[in-house]
């Protein structure tokens, strides 16, 4: 009945308008921050960085990657917006480290007979080693600001702590 | 100072570490619901649409836009992880309303000399128009279960509510 979950979130966000008293905030973020996660249900990165509402860009994708959009996305954010500080957060017991390439795309072609295995879905073993990966990625990108930095965590999500990595 | 800005993400995680009394989480979301939605610092999409930590995907970029990289997460979400509902919400006084390809690419240019001419950094002009065009790129998408459904609102920043347009 996937129509009744969009009425649920109608509900729900009518009393969030009913309880909705923000001043208007500006559109460039309070503080200089780009944050890139991954979907996970489980990440609340605004709770466990502890973000304010208008503090810090937060862009997700699976798996907290860093991708031809995400570049997109940074570039947008830095010269535009003002973020300088971009910071890499995968995660511990992700779904990009419980698949290979041959499964999933084994699993569409059963099931729907799509031929998808010329796509890289970006799975990935080692996590620590994903957000190295991901952070050279940035560093490495020539179209940023100058002066932006990156840094790389890895979030746990048994703890809720962040551990720096690259 | 962009140090101090990992100071103080640090320190705020510690004390989320110290809160943290969370039992465990699935990995599959409780809800079967996938969100497509804006890196603007003024949205918190789990407070607006009434999520709970663990209920549902969050899929974030400039814009929402719908790109290759959001298919590739939403084929893991949607296949993986079992999410079939897909919402995809654009907002009012976007950042992506505010320049054009030809505005950014002159900015970097000029800045550090870099060409950015090909990229298409998909800026908008009509946010409902913007919306409809992302729903529709989803649902002609092939790769997707058969059942996802795929729904588009408007997030407007000044009152927090959310209008269904596609």
């Amino acid at each position: 009945m996937s129509g009744d979950h969009v009425t649920t979130i109608l509900e729900a966000n009518r009393a969030y308008v009913d309880a909705f008293d923000r001043g208007a905030l500006e559109i460039a973020p309070a503080r200089p921050l780009l944050v890139l996660t991954c979907i996970d249900a489980r990440l609340d990165p605004g709770a466990f960085l502890g973000l304010e509402i208008g503090d810090a860009h937060v862009l997700r994708n699976a798996g907290g990657r860093v991708t031809d959009d995400v570049v997109r996305s940074a570039v947008i954010s830095s010269w535009l917006l003002g973020t300088r500080e971009f910071l890499v957060i995968h995660h511990t017991d992700c779904g990009m480290t419980k698949f290979t390439n041959d499964v999933l795309q084994g699993m569409i072609r059963d099931a729907i007979g799509v031929d998808v295995s010329d796509e890289d879905f970006l799975p990935f073993s080692d996590v620590e080693q994903s957000v190295r990966d991901d952070v050279a990625r940035l560093r490495d990108t020539k179209t940023f600001p100058e002066d932006v930095r990156v840094t790389g965590f890895v979030y746990d999500v048994r703890t809720g702590e962040i551990a720096e990595v690259a």
